[in-house]
């Protein structure tokens, strides 16, 4: 039994099939039906002709239709089915509300509250699927690239950023947090693996309520010893973007005819210093720099756009953050300790990873924890890393709904997570 | 620069080479030293004899090391290295506690609160390669199976299992929950993807304190549609360790023979009803019943010594758990309604995987939902699913801390638990 195009599209011409199916349309033309079959990885249209069992079938259905494949140019996946019988397995209780065809606009908060269903619209699903397809992506590069994969608590008693924005629960009488970075763990792993990576959800209790951020979501993390420079991991990110977008292209073609989206080609990234790029936007646009000290969202999306006005490219790294807005673990540049061996990637207006060089050094640390404020005391586990010995090494973060928000060009990242969590929703 | 050993054992012999890796051992033994250098994936044999340039390296400092790659079926990679060049790239700040060669034997107390170092130790290090080879092992079998990877949210307002043993939380001033497993979500995505799996934390507020249980695990899931008996998904279970296992064997034969294991070699699984195996273990080995409804840890232990004494299988499907002690989305044997059609995998006397058919009609679950003492209501969007239809569809659950504590004899989840959590470990 057939449950996926691609296979579909491997089988012969004129074979005779069997396809489990929802049935996602059904138009019926009197002596015959056109059928669209929604299967695992698509939506297989279907001609329903054989006579007068023609039945007709509810949508939402789960069948299996038995039939011949005819090769078809005009049809979408190159083929369609002409179905001889169809078995019901299933029939709904009640008609879906309209948002699997999506021929009305839905607004975004019924996409969500019907999120079981909206989610059988094609693209929809589609979006999701590009979601695992970019992370099987990451995947196969890192490990390709000898990073041994980790699995790091969530649960814990402190954090790495210093506990603003962060869930508390109650842990058996003990205070505890929602991790809002696995910073720590795969720091702490360097020495033993030299290169990590973790793919997972972070929580971050932050209130803004915005398009840009979730209070949930799934972060791509890697962590590399044995650094140069900060640049390694620029370039190595360079290279995992490269790969899965070639990796996309090559392995779910069909995905991408379905999102209508072309993937970027990825050459060279450009860098500019945090400095520079503020003031050359400044200069360029006419703008009052505010806040000398981080970016603000339109400056963010004001130097993507002189990098597309300049270079034609949607990817820029900014690199050397201020000191005083990076955390306490980023390592500071020796050529001007105002400064960090720090970077963003900006990706079309926006920050998609925030990424750095991070100290190795016991006494540094140690200094500039104290500088910081904290107290080395409350990070004895951590500095065991520093304290017993690791290697220079550095890393980065990628958010990954809001990077598949800027590939597919959405205004708002609930979009391109399955089940959003932000300051108001909790449900589905 | 070579990281791995994997890449050191593809090169030619006599190759010159630079290494980089952490001091893992270094004897002086005058005018030359035994040194092993702890790289990505293991540890390297290396000796450093050019003559009086020999400096003493500092246990776990951050090294590169240049020299030639020299042949030897004696060494336990196949090769060593005869090192011309250190370059010492940090030097640690304290030497470490004695854990990381475990010559002396550590208790499990000190090797967890030293984790840091302890994992350090070539085997433990191991022990959690193993854990991601397995994950890549069965996210490989599920790809090539058409399931989708998905991402569901773990922080939620409601519940799969009714609400006990959850983690509680304040979310920007509603009541809110961890989840225990990703249940609902993986069935909502059944009729989008028909086939789905997951493999990311679970939380469990479980008071009690045992050698199997922690408070957050990784929760292997997946879920498949169109099933014609929840034995698909036992055979899909048994094809998915059949094909990792295989896998291990294939591209990481250096990990197996550090850990000094045999993975099983798994053909047929046999199956055993619940009152079979309960009533079957009372009479062989002169046992009472206690519990009716569920089985006690002593009584996995002995259906599994049972299958192993007359079948040698180390894996036994134990099936139709009674109703009453399942949850309410457990779809009941039409022949027998007391129990359902449900299963659990034992491996070596001990649970490792949780699965079955789900209810798949409205009216069905609704009903159950009632009998059970839930409120419909409180499950709105769940309901959707069964509302809006699907197919026929069931899953399972895997633990990979158990899975992997089982597969090493090890005889407390935590060892297999990167950093684990129980009712007082909540560092580091």
């Amino acid at each position: 039994m057939f449950v996926t195009i691609k296979d579909l599209q491997k089988s012969e011409e004129k074979a005779e099939i069997t396809v489990a199916g929802m049935v996602h349309d059904f138009k019926d033309m009197g002596k015959f039906a056109f059928v669209s079959l929604r299967v695992a990885d698509g939506v297989v249209q279907c001609v329903y002709n054989y006579g007068a069992d023609v039945k007709k079938l509810k949508l939402e259905s789960a069948v299996t239709a038995s039939g011949e494949k005819i090769d078809d140019r005009r049809a979408p996946n190159g083929f369609e089915i002409h179905i001889k019988n169809v078995n019901v397995l299933s029939v709904p209780h009640e008609d879906a509300p309209d948002l699997i065809k999506n021929k009305s606009k839905t607004s975004m908060d019924a996409d969500l509250k019907y999120r079981v269903v909206s989610l059988r619209n094609n693209r929809r699903r589609a979006v999701f699927a590009l979601q695992s397809a970019l992370v099987a992506g990451f995947r196969a590069f890192l490990s390709q690239n000898a990073f041994t994969e980790i699995f790091s608590p969530k649960i814990g008693a402190g954090s790495a950023e210093g506990g603003a924005n962060m869930f508390k629960l109650e842990y058996f009488g003990q205070k505890a947090f929602l991790a809002q970075s696995p910073q720590f763990y795969k720091q702490m792993l360097i020495p033993v693996y030299m290169r990590v990576f973790e793919i997972a959800p972070v929580f971050r209790a932050e209130k803004h309520d915005t398009p840009r951020h979730l209070n949930e979501y799934i972060s791509v993390d890697f962590e590399m010893g044995f650094i140069d420079s900060f640049k390694d991991i620029c370039e190595t990110e360079r290279n995992m973007l490269k790969f899965t977008f070639d990796y996309i292209r090559e392995n779910y073609p069909n995905l991408l005819s379905t999102l209508k989206i072309e993937l970027p080609d990825i050459k060279e990234i450009p860098y500019v210093t945090f400095r520079e790029a503020k003031e050359a936007v400044a200069a360029k646009y006419n703008r009052k720099i505010k806040d000398p000290y981080d970016l603000e969202p339109e400056e963010e999306r004001l130097i993507s756009q002189m990098y597309k006005e300049e270079f034609d490219t949607d990817f820029v790294f900014v690199t050397h953050y201020p000191d005083k807005k990076r955390p306490f673990y980023a390592k500071n540049d020796p050529n001007d300790e105002k400064y960090t061996l720090s970077f963003d990637l900006l990706y079309k207006g926006m920050e998609i990873t925030t990424g750095g060089q991070r100290v190795h050094n016991y006494e540094e640390q140690y200094a500039k924890m104290e500088r910081k404020g904290l107290a080395p005391a409350d990070f004895e586990s951590y500095l065991m890393l520093h304290k017993y010995g690791c290697p220079p090494h550095g890393g980065l973060g990628l958010g990954l709904e809001r990077f598949c928000m800027k590939i597919l060009d959405e205004a708002n990242i609930r979009t391109t997570s399955l089940f959003p969590r932000d300051t108001a929703r909790l449900t589905p």
